[in-house]
C-alpha cells in the first residue's frame, strides 16, 4: 500500500475459485482496516471470465495489484496465459506494482510449484510444475517454506530450471523484489534462498522417478529481516538501511 | 560385516535403555539373518552400567561395533564420557570400525543433535544439543532427513560449530567415512551435506531464541549412491567406482 501510494492507492485483488471462497474479500478487509481507501476484489472464475472486458478498468487504472489464492494449481489454470495475466505483466513492466500472498506468490514468475510431496531429498516426481504469471524468469518461489518440509521438491523444481534461484517464505515474512533485481526480506521469518548458479552437477533419471536426484554445488543462504539478496550478482548481504 | 571380516567378524551391537528395548536384539538376529557368525548384543541401562568390566571383553576383542538406539538424548545421557564411550574411542584410533544406526548414527561425533522442532529456517529454539562419542570432530550428523521437516534444526546446529560439516540421511542409507576422511553414500536414498565453511555470516541472539537466524555463504550438496564427498577438502564428487 505504502508502494502503491498510500491510503488513496487504487489497490485490486485479484483471486481465484468459486465464489464460496471468500480469500480476496478478506484481504479487502484487511486493506480497508489498514486504511486504504480505493479497494476493489476481483474473483476469477474460469478461463472464459479471464477474457471479460468488464474487469479490464479495474486493472488498468491499479496502481498495485495483489495476487492471492490457496490453490497454485488453480491459480494457473484459471489466470496463466489470459487476456488479464498478458495485461498484468504488461503494466507490471510499465512500473505497476504486483504483490502475490500465499499461493499469489509462488505464481508470480514464469513456472511454479502447483504441487508435491514433502522431504528433503530431491526426486523426479516430488513435484509438479505450472506455467505462472511469468513477471520474472529463473525464480521458484515456494511458501510457507518455515513449517512445511518443502526443500526437495524445491530443489527439484530447480533442477528442471538450470541457473534458477528457488526462494522459500516463511509465514508472516515477505519479500520486495524491484527493478534493480534485489530482494529485501520483510517480516518475523527467513527466506531460504537456494542459488543454482554454480551448480556444477545434477542427473535427472526420467524413466526412474523415484531415484534421488544428486545436485552438486548449490548455495545456500538464510536471509532474516534487513537482508538482500542481489539476484544479478547471486549475493547475499546484511543491509541495515531499509530501502523499500 | 564385509568392512569388518565378512561372517566370521566379531560385531558387538550396543543400545541403551530399559530391558522391553529390544532394539540391540533384533539387529543382532538381522546380522545373523545375513549370515554373521560372532555377533553379540550388550544394552546399558544406566551410566554406572558403562563402567562394568563385564562387557570389556566384547568390546577389546570386537572387528566392529554397531550404536542403534531411537533415543538421542539417552544415547548421549547413558554412555557420553563414560569408561565405555572412551574405549570405543581409543579402539577406533587404533582401526576398529565403528558404525550407527538411527540415533546411533547421529551420537557419533563430538556433539550431536538430540531434540528439536522442525521447520526450515534456523532459530536459536530449535535444536538441542548433547555430548556424542567424539570420533569425528567438526560434523553434525541427523537422520532420516528426507520424511521429516529437519533443515532448520540442522542449521541452527551448525551454527552453533564454526566450521562444521552437516550431513543429513535419508531411510535406507548409509554413508562410510574412511580415514581419508571421505564420505561415500550407499543406498536408496541421498546424503544431505551443508558445508559452513565459507560461512560469511550468521547472527544468533541468545536473548531473541525464537528469532530467525541468519546464515549467508552456505554451501549445499545432495549426495545419492556413488558421490563421495571430501570432508578435509568440502569437495564433493560423483564416484562411479565403489571402493569402500
Amino acid at each position: 500500500m505504502e508502494l502503491c501510494g498510500g491510503t488513496k492507492a487504487r489497490i485490486t485483488i485479484i483471486s481465484v475459485g468459486s465464489d464460496n471462497d471468500d480469500c480476496g474479500y478478506r484481504y479487502e478487509r484487511a486493506f480497508r482496516d489498514a486504511g486504504a481507501r480505493r479497494i476493489s476484489a476481483v474473483n476469477f472464475e474460469s478461463r472464459a471470465d479471464c477474457n471479460a472486458e468488464s474487469h479490464d478498468a479495474a486493472l488498468t487504472s491499479a496502481d498495485g495489484i495483489l495476487m492471492v489464492g490457496h490453490d497454485a494449481a488453480m491459480l494457473s489454470e484459471t489466470l496463466s496465459a489470459t487476456p488479464i495475466a498478458r495485461q498484468i505483466a504488461h503494466r507490471n513492466a510499465q512500473g505497476m506494482h504486483v504483490a502475490g500472498a500465499g499461493a499469489g506468490a509462488a505464481f508470480l514468475p514464469r513456472q511454479m510449484i502447483v504441487g508435491g510431496q514433502g522431504g528433503t531429498t530431491p526426486r523426479a516426481d516430488i513435484v509438479q510444475l505450472a506455467p505462472g504469471l511469468g513477471l520474472i524468469d529463473q525464480l521458484v518461489i515456494d511458501q510457507h517454506f518455515r513449517h512445511q518440509d518443502r526443500l526437495g521438491r524445491m530443489l527439484m523444481a530447480l533442477a528442471y530450471s538450470p541457473r534458477a534461484i528457488g526462494i522459500g517464505i516463511d509465514e508472516d515474512t515477505a519479500g520486495f523484489i524491484g527493478v534493480d533485481q534485489k530482494l529485501q526480506v520483510v517480516g518475523s521469518g527467513g527466506i531460504t534462498v537456494i542459488d543454482t548458479s554454480q551448480l556444477q552437477h545434477s542427473a535427472i533419471h526420467p524413466d526412474r522417478s523415484h531415484t534421488p536426484v544428486s545436485m552438486i554445488g548449490l548455495h545456500l543462504d538464510i536471509l532474516v529481516a534487513g537482508s538482500v539478496y542481489d539476484m544479478s550478482a547471486h549475493m547475499a548481504s546484511i543491509n541495515t538501511s531499509p530501502s523499500v
